[in-house]
């Protein structure tokens, strides 16, 4: 498969010329964003450059938007339909922790072409004893230090589920490894807030925009773990799983999917459509999220 | 400066032929290490290489041990004095978070010439917000995720401090950014175990061992933030730093350093002498731990 490195294509990613002393590759110094290619055209292209460009606001250097644009849609026009992972880190640094003064961040992509598999799949979660550690600012950051996701998705899967389910570290609902969460109870649609431990997701700001245009009460806010168990349904959400009915955390199964819900996947794709054309977007289904 | 990688030299880490889905640089799927070199030996060779070798096996891929030493090796004795940094990933594979069945993992080491500046060195800590995870595996491994020691260290750096101290999510002490933490207190050498979240750092397995040598009642075990303001010496350990006093916590200062400080740099002296040679050895100075 290509990659994109600082504007330049490579055929293949297994030999590219990189600096070893690459600040993402020693110490996790970077930020990362997958987004849904459909069409050739990525999914809500301009909200995932602008949390790109904020992630790297907050860590002290600057994102080049253009060419952070530029390399996403090449890596989009060549998959057609797949997913593309764009990689943002603070390029090299002198030995040690401090940055340099002078950064000169280092931006690459790859794509992986086919059909949207993992789009309104249902999914089983693993609760994992790793908290999601609030107090640090890379709680709120797609931050390339993603082992804790790893490890705990490696067992999840050991034990026959499909994702991990983490608390924060106040024991209260914080994401599943790979997106997050969210609960619809009594025509209310809610989702723990930044400062809990999660990410900003791209697929989770669109979620909040689209229940409020079909009426929901949309909130975000804390969540103990007994609000699933409460909750009317319980939904997960990724750039690529899009809106994904949680069935299950361990044993205990959860209220399935519920007309809101539906709803919500028809509104997305209707807003996908907008975006990557409607034949593009023809490949999602949202009837996988029907009760 | 050179790198080796895999095996083969590199004049300059600039533009090395490296496979951009590496999961080190991507996931930041991989753990490091970083040892003192005097007169081209590795200080606690043997220490170093079992830790790495246990934390491969913690994150489920196999350390070539003997690629790992040579390649220390080599590092080492082209930079004569100074530091050495081994990086193991688990190496590429297919998108997504899941390993691949087969790992073939990434090792690239460089070197920092120079005498040990940090060495025994005094250090003010600055209380960082952010919790060390002891919930995380990663917490007890030197995982390429840095970002909240990064983070924390140049906050600390802002504010005029040296280093930043980590407390765990339990509100007890961790460690510092970059090492670990000790209390003398009438006779007894204390550290937080690492279930505490703490890295269980050469340095400090060294300081344990020569700490019950020369008679100290020496225990792992969760240590309050006040036994800091009560202890008689706070010191940091790292493989740079050796010994370093602890002067300060925020504003408020700590007790100096001791006599049993001392006897222990002169220990941790003797012992790095023995491997890599008395002349080579003379630079470090235990006479900065003085009171």
């Amino acid at each position: 498969m290509p990659v994109w490195l600082n504007g330049e294509r490579f055929e293949a990613a297994a030999a590219v010329p990189f600096d070893l002393a690459d600040r993402g590759l020693l110490l996790g110094d970077g930020v990362f964003d997958t987004a849904l290619a459909l069409g050739g055209r990525i999914a809500f292209r301009d909200a995932h450059l602008e949390r790109l460009a904020a992630a790297c606001d907050t860590l002290g250097f600057r994102l080049d938007r253009d060419l952070a644009g530029r390399t996403m849609d090449a890596a989009a026009a060549d998959a057609s339909t797949g997913s593309v992972r764009l990689t943002v880190t603070r390029g090299a640094g002198p030995r040690g922790l401090a940055p340099p003064d002078d950064p000169r961040p280092t931006l690459f992509a790859a794509n992986a072409p086919g059909r949207p598999a993992l789009a309104f799949r249902r999914a089983r979660l693993w609760p994992t004893p790793i908290r999601r550690n609030e107090t640090s600012p890379a709680a709120n950051l797609k931050t390339l230090g993603y082992l804790d996701a790893v490890l705990a998705l490696g067992e999840a899967k050991r034990r026959g589920f499909d994702e991990a389910f983490f608390l924060n570290t106040k024991g209260r609902v914080a994401s599943v490894g790979t997106g997050n969460l969210f609960v619809l109870k009594d025509g209310a649609l809610l989702t723990p807030p930044p400062a809990e431990g999660v990410l900003p997701g791209i697929a989770r700001g669109a979620v909040l925009d689209l229940g409020r245009a079909i009426g929901l009460r949309v909130a975000e806010t804390p969540l103990e773990p007994a609000a699933l168990h409460a909750a009317d349904a319980v939904f997960m959400t990724n750039s690529l799983r899009l809106v994904a009915p949680v069935e299950a955390v361990g044993e205990r199964r959860l209220a399935g999917a519920g007309p809101e819900l539906r709803r919500l996947a028809e509104a997305l794709c209707e807003r996908i459509a907008a975006e990557c054309g409607r034949d593009a977007a023809s490949c999602l289904r949202p009837a996988d999220v029907d009760p």
